[in-house]
């Protein structure tokens, strides 16, 4: 088992945060992630997941933990100013198959 | 950055269970949660997501240490003996825009 | 509160390795899981959510620790070389209704 501690970075934003955020993705180097739509209650008040442009979306990614924390840092820096999101990092055990 | 150890707190549940939640999110100061509809298999059998009021939900809320803690002590006490579910804890590193 | 610590295991495959993955999740114990369709990108590139078939889904259990070893072990082994998929692990502190 290719086991090795690695990050999981999950940040929920505003729909229209989604493009911006996958371009950080790109950049940082991430492999492969997975977004899904979520309902949910922020700052900004309860969204429902009906209309999907007005809902907020999850993202998840696993990185290195250097990538993971230049993510962090240039989300922070670059879409928080802009947009509601929030993100956070936990501790993962991986495994992967050579196909993902 | 502003980092600082928080407990993400995962709450899997009927979907009629979901109001109840809501309310014991307010009541200890969550300001933001998402939640989204899940297939899944537990004690009561398989439960597809096809009839949104037979699905289970997923509630994803992160918190104080504190907060996360009453969230799962009220959880137990008040909404487990009527509905199945389930409720797990993490640590995470957050940060967070002053949007969200 | 029943606390102890438990491992929660999540799984990211193409669709059409679920029916296998819930065989060994079957085959390990687990009593009750999620799963949702998640859009995302890998290295087979961006796959929507769109066309069912062809989407990415993210499974989620909760084992005991032994049970997500051999769990991970077998995923590896047997549905590794075959499907294009990730999985991982992370402690969680778990509690739960006598229902689910």
């Amino acid at each position: 088992m290719n086991a090795n501690p690695m990050k999981l970075v999950t940040i929920i934003c505003e729909a229209y945060a989604l493009e911006p955020v996958k371009g950080l993705l790109r950049d940082v180097g991430a492999h492969g992630w997975t977004n899904f739509t979520v309902e949910g209650s922020g700052a900004r008040g309860e969204r429902t997941g009906e209309m999907k442009e007005y809902a907020n979306v999850q993202v998840e990614v696993v990185l290195q933990p250097e990538a993971a924390a230049t993510l962090l840092a240039r989300l922070e820096r670059e879409l928080f100013p802009r947009y509601g999101m929030i993100a956070f990092e936990q501790d993962v055990r991986v495994i992967r198959s050579g196909k993902f």
